[in-house]
């Protein structure tokens, strides 16, 4: 007799995981969310919501897998631009430009974070920390001293920085129900993004080059 | 016959509605949720749960009430600050240090306020709009603009500042999780908030500032 997640795996459209997973970030991207209804998610995907318990186990490991795919995304891009031979200013810029681009795209994903750190148990949330976060905070920690040694930065402490940075550059993206509700502007277009992502590098560039 | 409110009326202790807010702002600040139970809020309050009833009609009232003595003391201080004879950067420099304070003392508040106006009927979106994000959004405008015209500062979009600003002071305090949960540390110590605002305060100001 076959097993019951064999007959699923042999039926499955091939990129059904992937599928899923970026038909889950489209739900919450645009209904500026941090959950989805696996009804929802069945409906917008084609796919039958049994494979979210043959892939992923339950909503909660559906959740887990998109912060992973999310995540991983900016840690290898993050590892690239400091593996490549680079002024530290303008590998800064361009960090910045790509902190924007990802919240623009996945306006979710800090809160995503917390929700998984605090309904995680320790190891899941040291997990969390030792995969993605301990990763990006030694990227802060080499971009900015090596531009304080080169005399192109202020000497700024790089793991606060992280926190100004991240939040400058997320908080138009997360407030974008008081953009919608309150002003009838939709924050998540191209040209307020390419603006703010504009605002963005000459704000926080200015703040650290040293004068 | 005594109605049931009068009842209560005749017998709550004085100053039983600001400490209802006292305590439902030290359970959301202390446990990091925009949330509060009734029953917990009895207990650490000492005060019977019918007050919250009497008060606030129910637990969105009293959210909702929570949000107007925040937003309120942010409004009035802002006030007060522009209504001041003041170089622009000084008085700039003051607000980020006033925002850093806020989020701090307060570090749901912006959570609160985007679930309240997700929650709310259109109506009381906009109530909270006028009342609390405008007159902001105003000040910006005269604080930024002022300090354009007299040459001290770069010129910058008012409003695009606006969320960098916040999103740079808030991040700290409402990534706590992270940091406790990862990194062992608490976010809420006088210490690292002094040390927060004085990171935010150069790094925001030297951002802005004409060279």
């Amino acid at each position: 007799m076959t097993e019951p997640s064999q007959q699923i795996a042999s039926d499955v459209p091939p990129g059904a995981r992937d599928q899923l997973l970026d038909t889950a970030s489209a739900i919450m991207r645009e209904g500026d969310i941090v959950d989805i209804s696996l009804s929802e998610l069945s409906l917008r995907s084609g796919l039958n919501s049994a494979l979210v318990k043959y892939y992923f186990g339950n909503k909660a490991g559906l959740l887990r897998a998109l912060l992973d795919r999310d995540m991983q995304g900016i840690v290898h891009a993050v590892d690239a631009l400091m593996a490549k031979d680079m002024d530290p200013s303008e590998r800064l810029r361009r960090h910045i430009g790509a902190v924007v681009d990802t919240y623009y795209k996945t306006p979710y994903l800090n809160r995503l974070l917390m929700r998984l750190v605090r309904e995680s148990n320790p190891d899941e949330a040291h997990r969390i920390a030792d995969t993605y976060l301990t990763p990006l905070s030694r990227a802060y920690d080499k971009l900015i001293e090596d531009g304080v040694r080169q005399g192109v930065f202020r000497s700024v402490d790089p793991q606060l920085f992280y926190f100004t940075t991240t939040g400058a550059c997320d908080r138009f993206f997360s407030s974008r129900l008081v953009l919608q509700h309150c002003y009838d502007t939709e924050a998540l277009t191209e040209e307020l993004r390419d603006r703010y992502r504009e605002h963005c590098i000459d704000t926080i560039m200015a703040g650290i080059l040293a004068h």
